[in-house]
C-alpha cells in the first residue's frame, strides 16, 4: 500500500471527476458499499485466484476466545473487487433501487499480493454495472461509456477486445475437452500472451488434458479470426445467441466508434473471474500488452442470493494503471484558477490579510497564507519554484507588494 | 457498516465537492493514505478509547503459523481516524511535501463500535491539518475554512466552541488534582453534557480523586465564564501563551465571522483524544448537543516519529453527521442538467437512439436508455415518478415523441 503525494492526489481527483461526469451523462448513478464484507460472502463468490488474496479481519472479544480452529479466527474480510459487494448490495436493496440499475462504484479494493512494480495491495477500481438488462444494449452502453470516459482523460489510442464465454465453451467442446474441466482450459489459455502457445500446451498436458484436444485448441485460428469464420469452423456446437449477440455488439459499436477507438473480436480473450457467463471485454491502450479496463456478463451471480436470476454485466477501469499512464505523460490535475500566496509578518494584525484572502477566494483563486521567513528572498524563490505565479507581500499598513512572474509588473493592482 | 443508496450517494458527492472546493480555495491540497496501517503504529498513537476499537487484520501464511499468542495473530489494522495516518505520512514523506503542509484528507475510518442510531462501524471523515505552523494563524485558518465549508452546505446556524488543553491543565492543578492523573479528570469532565455535574463528581470521587479537588472543580464558573475571568481566577498557575493564543484566536475570528457563525470560549470543552497539546475546538449546529466537527493542536505527535517536534493542528468534519442533517432537511445532490430518458424497442436498430443520446449528452443532459416495456403506460408513469421530466419515445423510423411534464407540449422539438 502506498501514500499519495499532493500532486498525484490532484491528478487522481481530476481523473475521477472526468470519469464520473461521463458516466453520469450516460445515466449511471453512484452507489457505495462498505470496504468490509462477510468472509463467507467473499469466499463463495467465484472470484478465482483473488479469493486466496483476501485480507481477513480478526474476530473480537468472546467470538475470538471461542475460536478453536485457525479458519474460525476471522468472519469478515476486505473486499477484493467491487462486483461481489455490488451483487450483495443489489440482493439486499433491490426493492429500493431503480430497475434496471445502472450503478457507478469508485473505491479501494485490497489484495494480499506480493508487492511489485505498479501493483499495490490497496488499489482503486472504477466500475459501472447494468443489472436487469438481458440484451446486448447493456454491453453496448458499457463499451461506449467506458471508452468515452477513457478518452476524456486524454487516452485516445484504445483497442477494445471482445469475446464470449459461450464461444470459449464451444471451442473447448469442439476440441474434445471434458466440459466439466473447461475452466482449467480457460485459465491456461488466458496465459497465451505471457507464456506463448508452447507454454499453454505444456500446461494443459501437465494438467492431464488429452493431447489431441490440446493440439486441436492450439490449431484454432485464435486472435486473427472473425466471428463468422470461427462460427463456421465450430459448426453446430456453437451457440446461436452468443454469435448473434457478438455480431450486434461489434456492428453497433463500430458504427458509433467512428474512429474514436477500435473494437476487435479476440477468440483467445478469457478474463480471470469464474463468474462470467456471456460477452467479456478488455481495453488496451497503445501497444501495451496489459489491459486498462475489463469486464463481462455475469447473469447467474445475483440468482444465488435472491433465488431468481437477474441479468448483469459490468466494466471496470483499472484506475491505478490509468493514473500510471497519465503520470508518465506528465499530466496534471491542477485546473484551478491562478494560485495566490500572501506573505505576511507573523506579528502583524491578521485582519487585512484575511480580508484580502477572502476577496481573492471569492474571485476563485486558491489563496495560501504564509508567514514571512527570516530569509524572505529564499522563501519567495521557493514559492515560485512551487508554481505560485502571484505572490503578495503584505506590509504592516495593509499595503500589498506583488511579486512573482505575473505580479512583478509596475503599477499592477494585483491578480 | 451500511450501503449507500443512489439518492444519498449523489448528496454525498455534492457535499464532498463543496467542502473540497472551499478547502482548496484556502490553499489546502488533497493527500491520500492507505486504509490499513501497522498495528504497532495505531496502538501507540494516544488515540484514547479508539485504540480499543481497532479492526485487526489476520497475518497470512507462515507468519500466522508461527503466531503463538493471541496478540501475535495480527500485525495490521484498519485506521480509526485520519490524524494518526497523517502523522505517519508526514514523517515518511516530509522531504517531498510543501512546508508548511496544509493537507486535506477525505476517507473512511473504521471503529468496532456497537451499532447504534446514526453511528456506523465504517464512516467518512473529512480533515484539514496544518503541519509546520506554530502560531495561532493555523487555528484561525482552520476555523475560518471549516465554518465556510459547512456554510457552503447550507449549515448556517453554527457555534464554534474553543478551549485549550493548557487551560484545562491549569484548572486541574488549581483545584489540587495530581498532575499525572489530569487525563482521567478531563475524561470525566468531557461527560458533563451527558451525565451532569453530579455524575462527573461521582465518577471523579470513585476514581479516587480527592473530594476537595472535585468540589473545587465543580465550583469553577465553567462554560459561562470568559477567558479573562477564568485567567484571573486561576492566577499565577495559568500559562500565559495559552491565554494570549486564545485571545488572538477569539478576537481575530470574531472580526472575520461577521455574523456568519458564533465563536465562544468553553472552559468545559475537553475532546477525547490524548494527543492534544494546545487549542481545541468543536462546532455545533443549531441547538443539537453533539458536535459536527472538532479538532485541536497536537504539537508533540510528529516528534515521536522523526525526532524533532513539528507543530501541528487539525480540524475534522464528521461527514456522516453532516449528511444526516442534510438528509433530514430533504437536501438533494442532484445538480445536473435535466435528466432525459429515451425509450426504444429492444428489437430496433440502435444507431438512431445512440446518436440522439450522444447529442443530448453533449448538451450536458444525463441520458438514460430504456427498452420499451410491454405495458408502456405504466413504464412512463414510473419514469415520471422517478423524476424524469423529459421522456422521448423512439419510433422504429427514428422519430421521437416527447412525453413527461416538460416534453408533452405540442410542437416542441425536444429538450
Amino acid at each position: 500500500m502506498r501514500d499519495v503525494l499532493p500532486e498525484e492526489a490532484a491528478l487522481r481527483d481530476w481523473a475521477m471527476g472526468q470519469i464520473l461526469a461521463v458516466y453520469r451523462r450516460h445515466g449511471f448513478v453512484r452507489i457505495e458499499t462498505p470496504a468490509v464484507e462477510s468472509l463467507r460472502l467473499l469466499l463463495r463468490s467465484e472470484g478465482g485466484e483473488n479469493e486466496k488474496l483476501i485480507f481477513r479481519i480478526l474476530k473480537r472479544g468472546e467470538k475470538l476466545q471461542s475460536a478453536d480452529r485457525p479458519e474460525d479466527l476471522a468472519d469478515l474480510g476486505l473486499r477484493f473487487d467491487l462486483t461481489v459487494p455490488l451483487v450483495r448490495y443489489y440482493a439486499h436493496n433491490h426493492a429500493r433501487l431503480p430497475q434496471p440499475l445502472k450503478a457507478i462504484q469508485i473505491g479501494p479494493v485490497w489484495r494480499a499480493e506480493r508487492p511489485q512494480h505498479g501493483r499495490y495491495r490497496q488499489f482503486t477500481q472504477c466500475d459501472i454495472d447494468v443489472l436487469g438488462v438481458a440484451s446486448e444494449v447493456a454491453e453496448i452502453e458499457l463499451i461506449l461509456a467506458t471508452t468515452e470516459a477513457l478518452a476524456a482523460l486524454g487516452l485516445k489510442d484504445l483497442t477494445v477486445r471482445i469475446n464470449d464465454r459461450r464461444v470459449l465453451a464451444a471451442m473447448a467442446a469442439h476440441c474434445g475437452f471434458e466440459p466439466s474441466r473447461a475452466a482449467s482450459v480457460f485459465i491456461a489459455l488466458d496465459k497465451l500472451d505471457k507464456i506463448g502457445a508452447d507454454g499453454v500446451g505444456a500446461e494443459l498436458r501437465e494438467a492431464g488434458h488429452p493431447a489431441d484436444a490440446v493440439e486441436r485448441l492450439l490449431a484454432l485460428p485464435g486472435r486473427a479470426t472473425t466471428p463468422a469464420a470461427l462460427r463456421a469452423l465450430l459448426g453446430a456446437r456453437a451457440e446461436e445467441p452468443a454469435w448473434a449477440g457478438l455480431e450486434r455488439i461489434l456492428d453497433t459499436v463500430a458504427e458509433q466508434a467512428a474512429g474514436r477507438f477500435r473494437l476487435v473480436f479476440d477468440a483467445a480473450l478469457v478474463r480471470g473471474m469464474g463468474y462470467y457467463t456471456g460477452p467479456i471485454f478488455e481495453v488496451q491502450h497503445g501497444d501495451a500488452a496489459s489491459s486498462i479496463a475489463g469486464g463481462g456478463r455475469y447473469d447467474r451471480m445475483v440468482g444465488r442470493f435472491i433465488g431468481r436470476d437477474v441479468p448483469a454485466t459490468g466494466f471496470s477501469i483499472g484506475f491505478e494503471r490509468v493514473i500510471g499512464i497519465l503520470v508518465e505523460r506528465g499530466a496534471s490535475g491542477e485546473r484551478d484558477g491562478d494560485r495566490v500566496v500572501l506573505v505576511f509578518d507573523e506579528a502583524m494584525a491578521l485582519g487585512p490579510v484575511l480580508a484580502l484572502a477572502r476577496e481573492l477566494r471569492e474571485q476563485g483563486h486558491p489563496v495560501l497564507l504564509e508567514t514571512r521567513a527570516k530569509r524572505m528572498g529564499k522563501q519567495l524563490q521557493e514559492l515560485e519554484a512551487r508554481g505560485f505565479r502571484r505572490i503578495g507581500v503584505m506590509g504592516a499598513d495593509g499595503t500589498v507588494e506583488w511579486r512573482g512572474p505575473r505580479g512583478a509588473g509596475a503599477g499592477e493592482a494585483g491578480p
